[in-house]
């Protein structure tokens, strides 16, 4: 079994340098141009889906409706859960790093940054940034909803959906495309690869690189590879490793 | 209950004439600019949502796609079904009027134009453009894909998907768009108001145009309405009127 893995291309807010999280910002023109381009790659590599699946953000969304465009497959069926959603940025959605570091200081912020189990300050329950108070949760369940999230929490919501939904539809022999975000795939690669948490700490998920897994029947990992120039796929990781709120 | 039905902009095809049917082609920029502004009227009318349907033709799922954003709304579930696409226009899909008019003769094209149950010329089953041999519809039931149809044929179609699927959702109290093509909106707008093949035959659905009907609680008609300038629409049903082939 083969599983595609797609992180958004670039957003407006990834430009400026903002912690984004669940703000759903607009993918800006080099993220399109991403996003297409990872289409045409699997496209040119034969690759074929059955369903998709992605988040509630429309960076992801406008992602893979861009990729489908480009593989000729605007008409396959599309999943979208909230599930899948960025890891939730609590207090510090729409703040610059330097900004978060003046509030908080420096030490602080790299704990949030580079911390698997510390959530950041959670948003107040009466602000507008609470996703129980806003339209696109309406149809949730109020008490799943975070008002902030560490990687481990936002583990712990993707790896069951993912359990519950995709492994299922896999199991049963359809073709799974994923567009979601830095630290929601990383949920996936943690979980599908069996990574420490160190070691997914130091995973960096280039945008716009479809990232293909191969799995046995049982869904274990046998391999994976990252399509496209490998060279440029390279300086991609390194340059979000770099640039740590561009996990975000 | 209310339910609001979109045509799709403008596409390339209308621009030039050409029997389009299940040909999957592109909107026109004037396409999408009218899927927008759709979109943008919606909005400003506080229309809301809770599922949307469309086809399996980019033109419509690109015109729901536009209109979406335009609302907020990217994050709404959307069901596509090629139960909603445009009449199979057979071995007419790709000719314009005027070779049309040369190969069958002028009358002829008429009775196909204009008749509420005689289908267009087969097409072969060899045809590349049998939906039997495309990907586009790999996952389907292959006695269900037609070689051509008659509007009687594509309400054959329409009426039960939308009896089984879209008229329980709204009973179950969902909020539903529908974003679909001339002769299938057609066929809900027959099935919805009642009309005799004469009168629907006359009914022209202008594009880009959100259709809004009020319904009972057993989904039985109350009224209708096209949101906008009203001078505007009248003029764009005119238009519609005048070109027969752009209704197809």
């Amino acid at each position: 079994m083969k599983l595609v893995l797609l992180r958004h291309g670039e957003s407006v807010w990834n430009e400026q340098n903002l912690f984004t999280g669940w703000t759903d910002v607009e993918l800006s023109l080099k993220g399109q141009t991403e996003a297409k381009e990872a289409g045409r790659t699997l496209k040119e590599n034969g690759f074929d889906f059955d369903v998709c699946y992605t988040s509630y953000l429309k960076r992801a969304i406008h992602t893979l409706n861009f990729a489908l465009d480009m593989m000729d497959r605007t008409w396959l069926p599309v999943i979208k859960t909230w599930k899948l959603n960025e890891r939730h940025y609590g207090a510090l959605q729409g703040l610059n790093k330097e900004e978060t570091a003046n509030k908080y200081g420096e030490d602080q912020v790299k704990i949030w940054r580079r911390s698997y189990d510390v959530a950041p300050p959670l948003l107040d329950e009466a602000d507008e940034r609470n996703p129980r108070l806003q339209e696109q949760y309406r149809q949730e369940e109020k008490d799943l909803l975070p008002l902030g999230e560490s990687l481990e929490d936002t583990i712990a919501r993707v790896v069951p959906y993912y359990e519950e939904y995709i492994a299922k539809d896999m199991k049963a022999g359809k073709r799974v495309l994923i567009a979601a975000h830095g630290n929601s795939i990383r949920a996936l690669v943690q979980y599908l690869e069996g990574l420490s948490k160190e070691e997914i700490m130091n995973v960096n998920i280039p945008t716009g690189i479809p990232l293909v897994y191969e799995l046995d029947e049982q869904g274990r990992f046998i391999s994976k590879e990252y399509l496209g120039d490998q060279k440029a796929i390279q300086e991609k990781m390194q340059a979000v490793a770099k640039q740590g709120s561009k996990q975000n």
